[in-house]
């Protein structure tokens, strides 16, 4: 139907997610129309993601370096670990600006039911950092498999790092949450987790 | 807060239509994991829409080219023309698989709020084309700019093509529509258009 380069654009545009057939074609529609300038950056842009983009061999967080740029600043304390499943939550927390210390991405959670188990995310290396930590934050998401990988690694690192203190991030509401809003699991975690007024 | 090669890639599909930070940056980050062969591919294609591809010379539909295959194609009625404003329009009816005529790209309707004028338009092009044919069928989209178009087209081609027949594509409920859930246009058309029963 649609001219062979732009059904080639077309069925490049729809392996990103949640993008079908429909979205595809007004992509690659637009691509069509866009300066010949813009499509080239966009173009080298894709081929230099792959080429210079690589994960940082300390935390394992995305970087254009061997060393991510979090894990350069000498500025940021290192004996602060802030553990989290994938590159995604580095950037969701750097943006609030309110953490000073530095990253480890497991690229994953364990989950049985996924086949995920233990040695297949990056644990060992976060035992090792954590020698040298005064502190670890878990901050694997609030689901089953999130939770999961948070006792396991709790565990582990008191067994392994028994001077360093875990913590995990705390749940409850969110800001401006309202009480009638909450789904029931967090009004629960709102309960159990209350803490007294200052 | 992104490494620059993301950063980049991510600024690039903020230029697709209905893309916005998030989007964008969910993008990227699939691109990152992607299979390198299948982003080289992606970024030729992106390269590819801007190198081969261009507007036939004879109807305006997007080819890969100078001549598209529909007018190419010696099964095809040529003395039966269809107008339309893009060439998306050309897709969806060729989607249909019922029509075995030609096509006309106007590449846009007369809007004068918009500052689009007649000459604006694939205007002459389809005048020159019409000597030839038997039938122009007029199908820009049943909104105010859309029938100002037809009429426009309609006066203009019964004046210099006086041979050829004009018709305007029928509007009415869709396939499938409910009388209750078309809104009171649709059924305004559909009355005012009625036709007697075979």
């Amino acid at each position: 139907m649609y001219p062979s380069s732009l059904q080639k654009l077309i069925e490049s545009f729809r392996l990103l997610p949640g993008v079908g057939e429909k979205t595809a074609e007004r992509y690659a529609l637009a691509v069509s129309e866009m300066d010949p300038e813009k499509v080239r950056v966009f173009a080298d842009s894709l081929a230099g993601v792959k080429t210079t983009l690589r994960r940082c061999s300390i935390c394992g967080n995305l970087s254009d370096h061997e060393e991510c740029e979090i894990c350069r600043n000498p500025d940021r304390s290192h004996k602060l670990i802030f553990v989290v499943q994938s590159p995604k939550d580095v950037i969701a927390m750097e943006k609030t600006g309110e953490y000073r210390g530095v990253y480890h991405v497991l690229n994953g959670v364990i989950s049985p039911s996924k086949g995920v188990m233990p040695e297949d995310l990056d644990i060992d290396q976060l035992v090792a950092r954590a020698k040298d930590a005064e502190e670890v934050i878990l901050a694997t998401s609030n689901t089953m498999d999130g939770e999961t990988t948070a006792m396991y690694l709790d565990r582990l690192l008191k067994e392994q790092c028994p001077g360093v203190l875990v913590t995990r991030i705390a749940h409850g509401l969110p800001a401006g949450g309202l009480l009638d809003y909450a789904d029931e699991m967090t009004l629960a975690y709102a309960l159990s987790n209350r803490r007294s007024m200052q």
